[in-house]
This record gives structure tokens, sequence and C-alpha cells, in this order.
């Protein structure tokens, strides 16, 4: 290709079009900025705006009061020792991953575990064995097969697992696991427990030591309003000297994070939601009431859902048999769930998806899932009449 | 700390005062947003916005061009087979080096890298090996002398380095090394050159292949014109297989790269920005037609320009023993020139600092340029009167 200027200009300004949708795709629903956040973007949004303001290390700018939000505020919020903020949960993984283990290691994951826990433990090059879940309906992770799991690597390899980690809840069927027994267990063989929060953390009240959580992972951009990529890592004071170690040569560089991470606006985004944030979290029990109206409409269509019943979570997973009937006569096949869903305004199942979806009902609001839950049953009311 | 409403109010918004100002600190001078990268932050900020668009892999989303960007326009842009978008320079040059070399292979650098690829070889795990410069007033790198490091490390150690680096240009001196013949002697011995591009992808024309070089980085919010997070990594077919080898269970996903990097507002905006980024480059003359300019006004106030000279680049770094002369009787002492500067609307050296420091003519222009050195003048000699 010419990189000629007619050519690029395409690349310009480009409308996004689903910006103002009622958006109930899992990824996007404690994503979406505050007022004050979108302010923020803006003010801060050149390049590497923070660093005018830095004297070499990140997290310790006091003005705009990183140094404060780092290392008291986010500690305090979590319940943990230390906290730095990263590119996004999967990279505090890896970080985590990289630092505890060695090339050739055992980690122990849940098998809901997100796709990305998978890649990063190939990254840093080790072993994975997997703890079982009950398969359908309930999706149950089988939490005493931890100590199984664990057991079994150390009479194999001679070695314990360098590492286990929960995903609090998984990312499919929004089921929190017993991370307590989880930890427990863990810690009975000495094992650090790392939870991966990224649909937890700023959503619901997250207490790290309470749960027994060495490591604890959160995503900006999935679940705390801020502008990605930008996520969380807090570590136990036991384990913060050998994740946050620092370089030989560069005396106050942290090898892990390269030096400084998130060196632009989404961390000041993540500040200017996090009063919000903090507010939302007390008001979890709300959307927890909220999935469960909505689940209980979508179940008296005859549509199923998976997983942790009565539901703790805003993220939920449906099997629709009904709406799978009518894909295999409408117009446009599979393609008509997406299609009459857009047309109401309603975004956030994969286009294509019928038989199985999930989604989110975090900060949706009654009203709005009141809309989203009419909108299923007048569908599945015109196709119904249609046959 | 408690977290109550009233005392997190002060994360909410805060403004940025040195936003209006003229910033001539290197950091900064490549990462001023364009208005279309404005407008396409707040269309594109919230969380995970692009990740509505993706199929599972960010960087083949067709609608908006992530695709076409990546894959044909940035590759074409720096002549380089495979290109990737990353959290940064910094990220990019770790990727390539966990790719490409194992825990304790050696690694050479030129002595004037960038802190971040000294502690992104730690990281990896790899020892290093620097080419020496030559000291002051030129900071030249002996380019020859990657030939002898390289003939060393394979001497002692049985095997040639895993990876050579030099960084073009350097962060202090904004000097510019022989980069044809560092390729021409490392592949020599079959040594891959990794290409620093920080400062110069973005700002100058760049091309990796007539340069020799197997590996190209650039940073988005150095010199893109792009809200960071966010760089670039050009990679040489020969090796795009291993660094961005997939995974074993996730076969669409780049294991190196965790699945997906900038899945947020930054590539949005590194898009918005690239068409006035490629006009840049194609008037690069001028940029380096101003930092002469510049330099030999300051010159002729006794301040001196290390590194090349004639200047090749608008990064540079200057000895000012006159500033340093009024800093021991100046009221304020060393911070008197940093606060004459802000009180004129300037920004960008550091605090403190007199006697030794580094700016960045870019994008400035000449009547700002003017400005600053005008302003020079003026506090020499309000401070030389004084006496």
């Amino acid at each position: 290709m010419v990189l000629d200027d007619a050519a690029l200009q395409k690349f310009s300004f480009i409308p996004r079009g689903m910006k103002d949708a009622i958006n109930i795709d899992p990824l996007q629903t404690g994503g979406k900025l505050t007022e004050d956040a979108k302010r923020t973007l803006l003010e801060w949004g050149d390049g590497y705006s923070v660093c005018d303001y830095c004297g070499g290390v990140l997290d310790l700018i006091k003005k705009p009061p990183i140094e404060e939000f780092v290392h008291s505020v986010l500690p305090e919020f979590l319940n943990t020792d230390e906290v730095r903020v990263t590119h996004g949960a999967r990279e505090s993984k890896f970080a985590v991953m990289h630092s505890m283990a060695e090339k050739g290691d055992y980690i122990v994951l849940d098998e809901l575990a997100h796709y990305s826990s998978f890649v990063a433990a190939q990254r840093a090059g080790l072993n994975i064995r997997t703890v079982p879940h009950s398969g359908s309906p309930d999706y149950k992770t089988d939490v005493e097969a931890y100590a199984t799991v664990i057991e079994e690597i150390t009479r194999e390899t001679g070695k314990a697992p360098a590492l286990a980690q929960v995903t609090y809840p998984d990312g499919s069927y929004g089921n929190l696991a017993d991370v307590n027994r989880i930890s427990d267990l863990c810690h009975r063989y000495d094992v650090p427990l790392m939870v991966n929060g990224a649909y937890s953390v700023g959503r619901m009240p997250i207490d790290a030591k309470k749960m027994g959580a060495d490591f604890i992972v959160g995503s900006g951009h999935k679940s705390m309003a801020a502008s990605g990529p930008v996520g969380l890592l807090g570590v136990k004071e036991d384990y913060a000297d050998i994740v946050f170690r620092k370089s030989p040569t560069h005396k106050n560089k942290e090898v892990e994070l390269l030096g400084c991470t998130v060196r632009g606006a989404p961390i000041m985004t993540m500040m200017a939601s996090f009063p919000h944030v903090v507010e939302r979290t007390r008001n979890w029990y709300d959307e927890v009431a909220d999935a469960r109206w909505f689940s209980s409409r979508l179940e008296d269509l005859g549509i199923m859902q998976m997983g942790d019943k009565p539901h703790d979570h805003d993220l939920m997973f449906f099997k629709a048999p009904v709406l799978y009937d009518i894909s295999q006569t409408a117009k446009k096949g599979r393609y008509f769930l997406y299609r009459e869903l857009k047309q109401r305004n309603i975004h956030g199942i994969k286009s294509g998806l019928t038989k199985y979806f999930k989604l989110s009902t975090f900060q949706v609001g009654r009203e709005n899932l009141k809309y989203v839950a009419d909108s299923f049953e007048e569908i599945i009311d015109k196709y119904q009449k249609k046959e």
C-alpha cells in the first residue's frame, strides 16, 4: 500500500457506532468511563503526560497524587500490602508467574481460568495442571481438588507447584468459588495463591487478606471504569520483594515492571473514576439483586441460566434452546438475534450466537434490564408467531 | 486511610497545570495529540472499547481498520515484514529479548541505551555487555566495538550473544550511530540486531530493511502523537514465528503478547494521528534545521551542545557553565532556571538542573523556539546584570 494522504485519511477519526447502545457485553459493563474520567482523559491524553511530574518512579509521583493512590488508597481498597498499577490483569498475572516460578515449574489453574492465564503461564515457560469443574449446568470448580492436584504434582516432580490461581469469578459463568477454602488448602502445602479478580475488583467488595490471597489481580478497563489498558496487582508483603525486586544497575527501577508501566492517561482515568468505583462496590448487593431478577425474567422465557444459582454476580451464562430453535428457520439464520437486538439498540451478545451466550447486567440498571428482558420476550413472540 | 467520599474526591478530576506550556521535554514533544486523536480518545475512551468489534484477535479487527493498519500500513511505514502494537518501546524490547534469548544468554547494548533496555534484559535474565562511547563532548558510540564485544563474548562463553541492540538515536544526546555499519558487523557474526527507535519512529523517516534492522521498536506516546502507553514492534520475517509464536492451547493467541496488547483507546489514537505522523516524517529535515538553528542560538549564549555536530536530531544535550555559575549565587540557587522558564510558560527542563540538561525542539516551531532562545538570553542577562 502506498502511504498517500488520501489513503491515510480513513484512519483519522472513526466514529464508534455502538457507543450509545445498551451494552451487556461482560467486557464492557464495568469499563464505562465516568464523566470525571472523560474530562480527565482529554486533560491528560497527550503521550506521556504524567511524566511531566515524575522524578523517576511513576508510582511515587506526588502531584497528581499517584503515590497516595497506589501506595495508600489501593492497598486499603483491596486489603493487601503492596499495590502496583499494570497494563492489565493478564500483565499482572504474567508478572507474578514470571517472578515466582522458574521455567519448567508447575502452576495450578482452575479449568475455568481465562485464556490469558494459560497464555501467561506458557509465556513464563510453566507447566499447567488444572482443577476441574462439575460441567453443565453448574460448572462448579471442585475446590477440594486444589489439594489433590498439588499433591499429584509434588509426588510426580518432587516439588510443589510454584503457584496456584483461582478466577474469582470466572469469566464464563460468573461463578464465585469458595476462595477461602482454596487458600486454606494451598497454604497447607505452602503454595501461594493468586486471585484473578478481573471481574470482581471494582465491582464487588474485595478483601485480599480475608480471602487468603497472596496476589490479587484487577482490571481497570474491565471493572474500574478506566480507559484501557490498565490493571492492578496487589501483593502480600511476603512476596513483595520478589515481584517488585529492583534493578541491580538502576536502583529505583522495578525490574518486573520494566521501570514504569502505565505512563499516561489510563492511570489518571482510574483515579478519576475511583470515588465512583468505591461507591458502586458498596452497592454491590443491588447489582446481585438486578442480576437475579434479570435471570428469572429470562428463565420465564425458557432461557436457562447456567452456573451458581441463585447467582451472586452480574456475569451470567445462558442456554437458550428456544432461540436456537428459532435460528433454524429464521431469515438470516443464526444472525437473527444479533440483528433484532441491534435494532433495539442492545449490544453485547456476539453476532451469530443463539444457543449459548453470556452477558452482564452490571451498572445497566433495572429499567434498562427490563427493556432488555422485554426485548427478548418480544423477539421470541415475533418469531414463534410466524411459525 | 479511610476510603470516605470526601477524602476520595481529590482523585476525581485533576487539572494538568502545564498542559498549555511550551514543552521542550524530549518525552513530550512527539507525543502531543492531534485534534483527530483527541476526538478519538473521547469516542473510544471507555474501557475495552475496541473489543466490541473483535472476533478474538485484536490486530485482526477489520472495522475499525486495525488489521489494515497493523498488517499493511505499519509494515510499509517501517519497511519491515511483520508489525504488532505493544504497550510501548520497553515492552517491545522485552518481548524480543524474552523470545530470542534464553536465561543466561548475552545481549550487547550500546552504553547509551535507555535504562529500560538494561531493565528489560535483566527481566529476561540476560547478561549484558556494552559497547562504549567516546565520552564528552561527542558521546559517539564506538561502532566498530560491536564486533569486538561480540567476539569477546563468543570467546569467553563459546556462544555468540543472542541479540545486539542500538539506540537510534540515544535518549540523552540524540546521536544517530552508523546503524548500517552496526548491522553489517552483527550479521557477520549472525547476531540479530534490534533498533530502538523510540525517538525516531514517527519523527524521522525509518527504513528497517535498509538499516539492516531485524527488529525495530517504536513508541506511540513518545513519537507518534498517541495517548500512552502504546508502542510498536517490527520484526523481520526470519524471526516472526519466534516472537509471534502461537499458544499450543489457544491457537489464535500470540504467547509473547499475552493474546492481546493494547485493547483500548491508545491504538485508536495512534491510528488517528497517523496521517499527521506520516506527513511530519516527510518534513523531518525542517525539524533538523530547527534543531541546528536553536543549538547555535544557545551556543552564542555560552551554552554548549554536546553530541553529534552538526546535529541530526531534535533531541539535544547542553552543557551550560554560564547557568551553573549563576546558580551559585542566585536566590533559590539551582532552582532559578526552572522558575524563570516556568514564569515564561516554558516547561521541560527538570527542576534543579542548570549545568547539564537535555531538551527537544521537535514540533515546537521556529517561532516558539525563538521565544525559548530569547528567554534563555533574557534570563542570563538578568542575572549577570545583578552581579
